[in-house]
């Protein structure tokens, strides 16, 4: 799974890992990747929707989850497969735990439950350096207009520190790498770290 | 708050129970009541968004229900109003629970989470007799045909054996009525008991 903040490259490394680990592997992504969640998308990213309650926010989340584990992701697994995906639970955790303000253990509960029980076994966090990061990279495309892009730097600041904690809490886990280098290096230390932690050959 | 199966009747007598109690109460139901919620309802119960994991299902319920407390029922409660919902927890853990198969426990915690822990002072549960109810009456409204009409009659069973179960575990809230008598003899029982239970002058 990949997790960072905004502009961080998680989707181009997401699928340049995939394209590694070989024919076969799914890549997906959240929120969004079943029909139910794209409609969740919609909901949770336009800026149309104006206010959610954070708990609401979380649930939607957690809904879109809890799709995406049983039509996608439980099934890919079963028959054998690598999953890839552009975020996952802990972006829940550090976007309407640490960002919103919900408590991050319930946020985390939550999300166990609507996945049933499933975590990665590897986790990689795409850090970028403070004041390159952080911030959503508003001018990179019109897409990056949504309503967590509009929340402030204060915001991006939380579920930065968020990631960040999670990293350090959880390192058998999380792989830190530095997303400010070039795509190609990024790509390369990704496959690195991914093939050491999972015992492949990438 | 009132809870029942479908066509049991809890639309109409939450609206005279509404009118009785006199102006400022707010008439309220779930899921819809707020602008997200609308959407989310269209997706529930729109035949078709087709299948979705019993999961996703509760969390979409719950999501609706955090913004509608949130949004609706807390302000009101805040400003002394009384809140007549057509529809609250108990149904999430009826229709998820005791007829999707969750644990009704895990649905109760959801809810309990999305809510912020509001509960009710008193939930009217409108009962048919087997055979007049537990089924929906989809003669009587274009409306009934949705995404839960067409789960069956055994899922409707479980759904009302459910909210049975949860009136007799809880009488000190829980006020079972005998829906499939003529609406106004319903709406003075309804008066009668909800007077009673919060002292109030129906």
């Amino acid at each position: 799974m990949f997790e960072g903040g905004e502009g961080c490259g998680k989707s181009t490394q997401a699928r340049l890992l995939a394209e590694a680990l070989g024919p076969g592997t799914v890549l997906t992504r959240e929120p969004g990747a079943t029909e139910v969640g794209a409609r969740l998308r919609t909901i949770l990213l336009s800026p149309e929707t104006g206010d959610l309650d954070p708990r609401t926010e979380a649930l939607l989340m957690a809904a879109d989850r809890a799709q995406h584990v049983a039509e996608v992701v439980a099934p890919a697994l079963a028959a054998g497969h690598h999953v890839v995906s552009d975020r996952y639970a802990y972006s829940s955790i550090a976007y309407q735990g640490y960002g919103r303000g919900l408590s991050a253990g319930e946020v985390r509960m939550l999300s166990d439950w609507a996945g049933g029980g499933l975590w990665p076994d590897a986790v990689v966090f795409l850090d970028l350096p403070d004041g390159d990061g952080g911030q959503p990279r508003s001018h990179a495309s019109a897409v990056l207009d949504d309503r967590f892009e509009t929340a402030g730097a204060a915001f991006f600041a939380r579920v930065v520190a968020g990631f960040r904690e999670m990293c350090e809490d959880d390192p058998s886990r999380w792989i830190r790498i530095d997303g400010s280098a070039p795509v190609e290096t990024v790509a390369a230390a990704v496959r690195a770290a991914v093939g050491q932690r999972l015992q492949l050959p990438l």
